[in-house]
């Protein structure tokens, strides 16, 4: 039976997927420096071990055969998410990746050089070039997929987001958020002048706030079993649904930075060990996406771990842990904190959305061949006054230099943080409408109800359903921005 | 080229090997009790992959073809060892090496349970299995490469080793030991007598005692660019050459034991960080065998690390981690202390060859029929009354059940760990015949000419010669119990 031949490929994709997720993470925890190399090396040939069994000519026939077979639901679902992997890997000739993945490489690592020096004039070549490979690669995955270019990237990345839904949203975020963030700054301008900013006393041991850690992960649902808290230079959350490894870096000088970023990683690995265990080797099986998977981060970060009653609950035990202690109207200023940057990375919540907008916009001009990557300076510039009044043009390594997402060839990734926003408070609206003392129950150090639901709706569902219906399945209503503006202007409004 | 074809496989099956080798470090130092079942679902699938690769029907044929092609010297010398790793891999059937595994799985499983109740009847028909199967591979591997069926287990652990040129060296040892021990013993006695062991203070901080391993790695030689210490349960060494990664495990009443396991794995790791870089992928790169490798760590450990030169430039390093003063007359007493036991793994460097002749000499006779497990217990309790005067005839754990190696199939590995104690003598016997002030050099802190010695004469030889050829070309001598012998003499007698 050709279903159980492909089960038994996803098996061995699946084993490679494994060994390649622990060794990314052990590469950022606890790989010498010297190690890098041979490690380089080994991961590109397990890389091409992994494409070589998807794209092997059979594969092919073997979906076509099993579609063709009686299988359950589940089976056919599995075989239809099979097929979507298989084409987004098959689209591409394989001299194309080669080609593509050689000058992604070169870009960023030019970028990483060249951002430092604040050197536009000496990149704009080289992303130029990746651009250029990328309008090729959006126009066969176009043709694979029967979609418009710059969906067609998005679909690597948010199977069913379309720029033509997404437009709107984001279009009427932005006209809020243009008049919003103004408003929060003058009410926040406003509070402080009544009552300055109690000050962080800057002694925090690392071991100290390391436990403070760990107890909020398990308070949360964290399952300390099936997952661990290292350290990282960069924040992630990595490994396998059975054994998630989340990291965090620490400063002795303040401990909110830590937390916040551990509580974001958590919501990751809740989604991980929440995901069914029936289809884990299969794509089926695994997380639906980017966007959504950023929903479960930023629901445990910014909807649980920012919202004053889940504060009534930790400030007791980051007292116990970090020995100090705080009351709730001296923490919220330091953890509903606002204020207009360049930096897309050390924005706040409120101004964060103003960051993607800008870059979906540019990047869509990019691929449509609307915008050429010798113009973005200015065109960054100009959206950046626009939004945030805020000037780029002198400073380019703080404009379009300042991620690693375009020098590596990710375009059509950027909507998925904010989309995520939006998606997590449209999930809090839906349990609180559900559930309504859900933040009596948070003050009480409760969070299983939040987790239950998002069990049932959100991690149990897995791939089973593309982006939008999962979110509609989930929340009983579309995409749209009323629960994000809602949340944004009774926290900061 | 078929030559080509056998490199490309290589590159393939070096990066399997560094993904397992990493995956099992990290399940050994950082993963979470969860993650166990997929994590060895994975592994399995993997090691499944590696088979595949190597005894795909193609490969014999570029064996072939590759020794018909015009090679250089180093390549011919590659595939010879190809063929022999491709040999041992292509021998036994795929559906015995299944029935193998899960036979011997069962058995290490009901051993981990029974050896803990003491339980032998329980235990003795599941290691029927196990020694009755690998007759049977014995017997196989005897077919494939001409050898006798011992000499053919004890191939794949030591190339070029048989039991015809051990056991005489073996016989000498034992006979030597059998009147050394108790002499040793009394000359411990009496010189306890007149000053008495100064005792361990019982205070030493894991922290404290970790930077001290750190500081002694890095003083003999291990390259903290390309490895690191890390804390488990059985201390080992993995990983990598690029990237070796040891354990060790530390008990804060005192610093002895964790501080001899590093230098005992800091030797392993040596090793693997001095094997050539040419032909790291191929079989030719790896280290020769288990005695080779062993003869590298008790090199460090007992000829550098229970050196009284040694000491004397230790000591205040010792002194400066762990803020405790020491006389050498008052540490040797505990480094060289001899003891009598059951234990194996607990045994010091005089009892620990009876040991490993006891079990030599057994499992010859298992594998050759003329010794069946039901026996074991009698025969394993009159060569330990024999040997060293001990009973175990009630204490079946501490006799035949007290390691690992059998039950999980492991049956030609034992005498590697006495012939590399052997070896790693007759190496030191070499060194300080070129080089007679080396204990001088060592009381300086100065391990460069024994790494030089060693690197030219061992780690960079690699897999080139068969274990006696590498001895003896090392050495100018072929293995002898000689330097062994008077190594003990010197420190014991």
């Amino acid at each position: 039976m050709s279903f159980e031949k492909l089960d038994t490929l996803c098996r061995r994709l699946n084993a490679l997927e494994h060994a390649t997720a622990i060794l990314g993470v052990d590469e950022a925890t606890a790989m010498p420096v010297g190690g890098g190399d041979a490690r380089a090396d080994s991961m590109s040939v397990l890389a091409g071990m992994y494409h070589r069994q998807v794209t092997a000519p059979e594969v092919g026939d073997w979906i076509a055969d099993a579609e063709a077979e009686a299988l359950s639901a589940d089976q056919q679902a599995a075989v239809a998410e099979f097929r979507r992997m298989w084409t987004g890997m098959t689209c591409l000739p394989p001299d194309f990746v080669e080609r593509q993945t050689k000058t992604r490489m070169r870009c960023e690592q030019l970028w990483r050089d060249l951002r430092a020096k604040n050197d536009w004039a000496g990149f704009a070549p080289a992303l130029e070039s990746v651009v250029e490979m990328t309008r090729e690669e959006a126009s066969m995955r176009a043709e694979a997929f029967g979609l418009d270019p710059y969906d067609a990237l998005m679909e690597q990345y948010d199977p069913g987001n379309r720029a033509a839904d997404i437009a709107p949203i984001f279009a009427e975020l932005k006209s809020f958020l243009v008049d919003f963030v103004p408003k929060a700054l003058a009410v926040q301008e406003e509070r402080l002048a009544k009552r300055p900013k109690k000050p962080l006393s800057g002694s925090y041991p690392i071991e100290h706030q390391r436990e403070l850690g760990l107890a909020m992960m398990a308070a949360v649902g964290f399952d300390l079993t099936h997952g661990s808290l290292a350290v990282s230079h960069h924040p992630f959350c990595g490994g396998v649904p059975t054994d998630v490894r989340i990291t965090t870096r620490y400063r002795t000088s303040e401990f909110l930075s830590s937390l916040m970023g551990i509580l974001h990683e958590t919501g990751h690995a809740l989604y991980e060990q929440g995901l069914p265990r029936d289809w884990a080797h299969w794509p089926l099986g695994k997380a639906r996406g980017m966007s959504m998977h950023e929903s479960q981060s930023l629901f445990v970060e910014k909807q649980i771990g920012r919202n004053p009653a889940f504060w009534r609950w930790a400030l007791p035990v980051v007292e116990r842990h970090l020995g100090e202690e705080w009351a709730i109207r001296d923490i919220l200023p330091h953890v509903h904190h606002v204020e207009r940057g360049l930096i897309r990375v050390d924005a706040d919540e409120v101004t964060y959305p103003l960051h993607i907008i800008l870059r979906f916009e540019l990047e869509q001009g990019l691929i449509a061949g609307t915008l050429e990557v010798s113009d973005l300076p200015e065109a960054w510039d100009a959206k950046m006054t626009e939004y945030l009044g805020l000037s780029t043009i002198d400073d380019p390594a703080n404009g379009p230099m300042q991620d690693v997402h375009w020098p590596s060839g990710a375009i059509g990734y950027f909507p998925s943080y904010t989309l995520g926003a939006m998606i997590a408070a449209q999930q809090w609206a839906a349990i609180t409408r559900k559930i309504p003392d859900v933040e009596a129950q948070m003050e009480k150090g409760h969070f299983d109800v939040l987790n239950d639901w998002r069990r049932e709706h959100v991690w149990t569902q897995a791939s089973r359903f593309s982006t939008p219906e999962l979110i509609e399945r989930a929340t009983g209503e579309p995409l749209n921005a009323a629960h994000f503006r809602a949340h944004l202007e009774e926290r900061y409004g």
